[in-house]
């Protein structure tokens, strides 16, 4: 029963967010004020359940799952998890007060992993059916706060495309944030994870490209991991189409970013190969983003 | 009980006609025999089944819907339904003996109408959860067949990317039908319906664009319908986003020629305006198709 309500109390935390995000913005205090609420009460639901290892067939990295009532969450990368834990403090203080200087990158992408992964599990879990939304919404929540407080601005949901005679055509993308004249902008789409709709990033920067020149909007993809569990085995593997990536790199968009929480071996390796996609662990955007922003970054 | 069994043998004929394509070709003979079987069983269980009038939001077409035990088909457009229905045997006649020539095309895109309506209004009934993926791969097999046999040749389902040092990267598509040496290449994406996933056409386009050069592969995509039942208020709409299809069209790829069975006003518009977007009933493919191949076509 104590779990019941536990779970009730993970549902409306979830729901305050979003009527928070709506009344106020997304950048603002509440919202971070919220998703800290939203980390507590997921932790404090995942604590009743039990946790199991998994067969993890991922090259140097192990994955758990949370159980409760014969019902399972996403697999979890221990690692990332046992590391991040002990950071939420610190992370959160410092999306609050824009400084997170005093972390490092592994230890800002570690605890923001967990923030990401703790409502995720529970959700997972308490959900009566496989949900994909409410996650995917929460993710986007999160990320979306992240870049609003470190580039000062509220991001659009959509493009005008001014084209001569169509001026009412607008194209519906993920965030957009617009840091104004002479400055990038950039496009922000946000996924737990890719498979095979990831086509529809590089097609979006692509009519970006087209309607408002090359190299004004830099697309920085955020995704969360790239793993599934087969539930037969209890086997974890990362579902991977690198050579794909390159050829939507090459024949439609340019992405400048793509960034990950769990990055999988098979993506970070498309940093040093040719051509070049720039596959970063997550924390990195701290660090990349006051050049990116001067356009003074690859 | 004697719909129970109408029911199995409507599983039991959708999953010989994958085996005989396995077994076979995807234009074989014994194909088409079962799509006219699964065709024949997929009556004989609507014939058991109650009927339900829709309220239709779309201009100029009325809907129904079949029901049984409660479980509800999509939406059937009755006009289409109606006048279909009495051109079944014409039609798989004109398919077998690649001679549609007596049929009009109107008469063409009801027959085909009915053909797909039938087992997919019959499995959107039967099976226990939303089955996106069985009407899908069935509307496939029953397009690429119709492609197959008009063609006289057989698709292949990836394309060899022969890009310098990258020599075995293979891009997965949908089917490509190779007329061979200096003639144009055929790329048949299939769709039951579309949404907000269509990107991903425009986007394959682009790669073989990319790859092989403008001009060289005809982008064809053939769709169902773009209905959605509200099942709350009983209501028919259809999802369209034209400006969205204009953005594409001009600012990722451009494709040849888009079929539907079932055609949306509002894409209907698209032949009309400009940028154009040639839209068209799939009857008109047996109609267009040669000139498609001699390259004479628009």
């Amino acid at each position: 029963m104590a779990t019941n309500i536990k779970a009730i109390n993970v549902k409306l935390a979830y729901e305050k967010l979003l009527e928070i995000r709506d009344k106020t913005n997304l950048g603002s205090d509440q919202v971070l004020q919220q998703l800290e609420s939203v980390y507590d009460v997921s932790q404090r639901y995942l604590r009743e359940c039990k946790t199991g290892g998994l067969l993890s067939k991922v090259k140097s990295k192990n994955y758990f799952l949370f159980e409760n009532n014969g019902k399972f969450s996403r697999p979890v990368n221990s690692g990332l998890y046992s590391g991040g834990i002990k950071q939420i403090g610190d992370f959160f203080s410092g999306i609050l007060h824009n400084d997170l200087s005093m972390m490092s990158e592994e230890k800002i992408t570690s605890a923001c992993y967990v923030v990401a992964m703790s409502y995720c599990a529970a959700i997972d879990i308490i959900k009566k059916k496989a949900d994909k939304k409410t996650p995917g919404t929460y993710f986007e929540v999160l990320v979306g706060h992240i870049y609003s407080r470190k580039l000062g601005l509220l991001p659009s949901k959509q493009v005008e495309v001014l084209n001569l005679d169509m001026d009412n055509a607008k194209l519906p993308t993920d965030f957009i944030f617009d840091l104004g004249k002479k400055k990038p902008k950039f496009h922000v789409p946000v996924k737990t994870s890719t498979r095979e709709r990831v086509i529809q990033v590089w097609a979006h920067q692509r009519v970006l490209d087209g309607v408002y020149g090359v190299g004004r909007f830099l697309g920085t993809l955020v995704c969360m991991a790239e793993t599934k569990l087969s539930t037969d085995t209890g086997t974890v593997v990362e579902i991977c189409l690198p050579i794909q990536w390159q050829l939507y790199q090459m024949y439609i968009a340019q992405m400048k970013r793509i960034y990950y929480l769990d990055m999988p071996a098979k993506y970070e390796m498309l940093n040093n190969t040719f051509p070049k996609i720039p596959v970063r662990p997550f924390g990195q955007f701290f660090k990349d983003i006051d050049s990116l922003v001067a356009g003074s970054s690859d």
